[in-house]
């Protein structure tokens, strides 16, 4: 069984929502998957659901935000949604830059807040 | 690792995707889970996305099958979507008769059609 975190299409966007702790291979995995779907699906965005996600540790950090670096040199914008204190607070201690990136409270509003961004 | 199926929650619906095999246990956990998040968050509508599930056995067509009469009888609507023809089989094979449910051809139909079944 292969355990991949499930990337939907949804209009122009994906929408990534990791639910469970990711382990290194996950991870990287996950990294591959993102961006080749970017490829396949001409997706014009991206929303990074981290609600459920509670703990990150320095190499997943640095797994996710290369992706997300990645995903925006493919001309991908990124909204990241329902980041919890901790994981801000281990993406900022790491120095994970997010510049390109918007956040957004929930899902919702991060879909409209990307849907806005792209002018649809 | 507790291995689960990804919900969404997305305006008022719940979006589920399916993208690997699903073993016994983790189906029986899917049907509790999808029962006891859609009384939390009341969400009036589920959308099913079965696009990357290419076989289905008896047992899990039927725990699938049961979960999506539950939460019909829990006054939600149900929209299946990408289901794939040995899939289809499967079902009404097995007499798997769900007549509540409305399908669409992908996630983006099915949420529509939702929306449209729900007066949104």
């Amino acid at each position: 069984m292969s355990l991949k975190v499930p990337i939907l299409k949804l209009y122009d966007c994906l929408i990534v929502s990791i639910q469970w702790e990711l382990d290194d291979q996950m991870a990287m995995m996950f990294q591959e998957d993102l961006l080749s779907k970017l490829y396949e699906t001409e997706a014009k965005g991206i929303v990074l659901d981290l609600t459920f996600v509670d703990f990150m540790d320095s190499y997943i950090a640095k797994v996710i935000g290369d992706a997300i670096n990645m995903a925006t040199l493919m001309g991908a914008k990124v909204v990241m949604t329902g980041l919890q204190p901790s994981v801000a607070i281990t993406l900022v201690e790491l120095g994970i830059h997010l510049n390109s990136v918007s956040t957004a409270l929930n899902l919702e509003k991060g879909l409209e807040q990307l849907q806005k961004e792209l002018g649809v």
